[in-house]
């Protein structure tokens, strides 16, 4: 029989659904291929086809916009919000609005068109996070911002549309739903019990086994209990923090690591399946220290979201969080 | 520049991006064929491929589950949820789980394979209510349920594996959470106005004109100020009223007729476009009469969700509701 069960943090319920149970070869799988692109303004060469550098990691003596580079962060040439302006909000009538005020960059992962974040190396993996990090301490110095998600579409099931690896940064003047909605559950949980929900799944599900899929001596990457998606994947921090860029680097390499063999594992066991890759991290300036912990999402993507789902926000997964996790733990290489 | 809208509903925000616009011509757009398929299972003469029918439109003379009918509604052959059994909710540690109770139906709204809803007679899409409604006020004797859901997928994109033109019915023994935020930000509403906050945007959009796509003299189809998808459309009906299966026969008439005018002008706008269908109703037995109002919601799938929006349940739409509700009321046949 299927299992309607509930995510500890949102509140949000799910179907894990046994009559359309899938395993990882029933998936009508979409593989990403990495297409050569000799026009690709990721690559490097191609540097003035970009916006100019916001940072770059270089090679001594190289300069700005030019080769000799492993990673650039570059604005977003079609930013969804700018910089440049003020909020301005405004009513009309029953409604709200303001300007699309924000930030919206790009992190180029890699000089190389055939590379992707399950082929770097540890090093390289470790960079991109530490940009990532630069990149949040700068942002969340502009006062009207009260949010930065960081977030990664891999193939074009999964929205994206430059093939050359990356992943983009978003300033946002609200907090968005989704966050919002994680920060009041996991606040709610800590006014009753005085501890973290994030801590006390961890605990629990380090200790039960059937949903963890590797760990580190600072990271658990593990399947939460209510997915909303097949092989839906979390990697939190075993020390408690809520902000992402307050990681010290040992937890941040010890990310890049477990990162990298977790999509090295998905790699090989769902065949370069498409993906997001998203960073909770708690909004900019509340008071949530006590009670948000930063963590990672993977979500390959396998499934379609259909009329059900829109309509509802109820999701139907195929495959339950016990299964995924065997499956990912059993593709250690 | 970009505007941020809220939602005077859920309080959801929504980017109306201006960098990213979109008219019609510029998606890349699935067009929704019809391809005959032999074996369909939906077909006039097919009825001994589905499971046993739980209402049909017949002619007189017909016996169930043969030829001979307008209409039929079946259980689901691979239901998300089963009738059979009890809930049993039981905790798992910090966990919380039931069993998957629930139903799950298909309304096969033609006998012939190559309609649609955009093509049938009014009367046709008049009986594909009729049976909605029909339907759920059988299953609400049954008083483990706390929802209905009624919704439709059409074209492979927006998540339909049946070509055969068909509605489906998810009884649900939660109130899911995208019409709890609804009834939710309604009761808010209602609180401080002592107003329904549909009639109000109703009425406000009647007198402002801009998001007005076409009326008649029971229902209103406008675009929402704050849309998540390009094109998307609500209808509503001008008479406040919380549960869709209380509608009078002139109202769902009029739906019906609205309805088909709606997918025909998208039809020939968007090209044959995938879309989904909702109906959105108060929760069963919940006093939600004077505060939330049931609408249809038809949402064109004419763009890729990515990572952002999954991050953040912050949606960036290209094209204005102005600009949509334009395009579709210069779209009159």
């Amino acid at each position: 029989m299927s299992e309607l069960r509930k995510d500890p943090i949102t509140g949000r319920w799910v179907i894990i659904s046994t009559e359309r149970r899938k395993r990882p070869h029933d998936f009508r799988l979409e593989s990403v291929d990495i297409v050569p692109d000799a026009s690709c303004p990721f690559c490097e060469g191609h540097e003035h086809m970009t916006p100019r550098e916001i940072l770059s990691y270089r090679h001594s003596g190289s300069a700005p916009n030019s080769p000799g580079w492993d990673l650039r962060v570059v604005p977003n040439q079609f930013p969804v919000l700018r910089v440049e302006g003020t909020l301005d909000r405004q009513g009309e009538g029953l409604f709200d609005k303001m300007n699309g005020i924000g930030a919206h960059e790009v992190i180029i992962e890699t000089p190389r068109h055939d590379e992707s974040l399950a082929s770097m190396s540890d090093a390289a993996v470790e960079q991109v996070l530490w940009a990532c990090c630069e990149r949040v301490q700068d942002l969340k110095q502009d006062r009207r911002f009260r949010y930065i998600i960081i977030f990664k579409n891999h193939g074009e099931a999964a929205g994206s549309s430059v093939r050359h690896s990356h992943s983009q940064i978003i300033a946002l003047p609200i907090v968005p739903r989704e966050v919002r909605d994680e920060v009041d559950g996991a606040r709610a949980h800590y006014e009753v019990k005085e501890r973290c929900v994030f801590c006390d799944v961890m605990r629990q599900d380090m200790a039960d086994g059937r949903r963890l899929i590797a760990e580190t001596a600072d990271m658990v990457a593990l399947a939460p209990y209510a997915p909303r998606f097949p092989f839906e994947t979390w990697i939190l921090p075993r020390r408690h923090q809520s902000h992402f860029e307050d990681a010290p680097r040992q937890e941040i390499a010890s990310l890049a690591r477990l990162l990298g063999e977790l999509l090295r594992r998905m790699t090989r066991v769902l065949r370069h399946p498409p993906y997001n890759l998203l960073i909770h991290s708690a909004p900019l300036a509340e008071p949530a220290a006590d009670f948000y912990h930063w963590h990672v999402e993977v979500i390959p993507k396998l499934t379609k979201v259909a009329g059900f789902e829109w309509a509802t926000g109820f999701y139907v997964n195929p495959t339950s969080p016990e299964e995924a996790a065997q499956v990912l733990r059993d593709a250690r290489g």
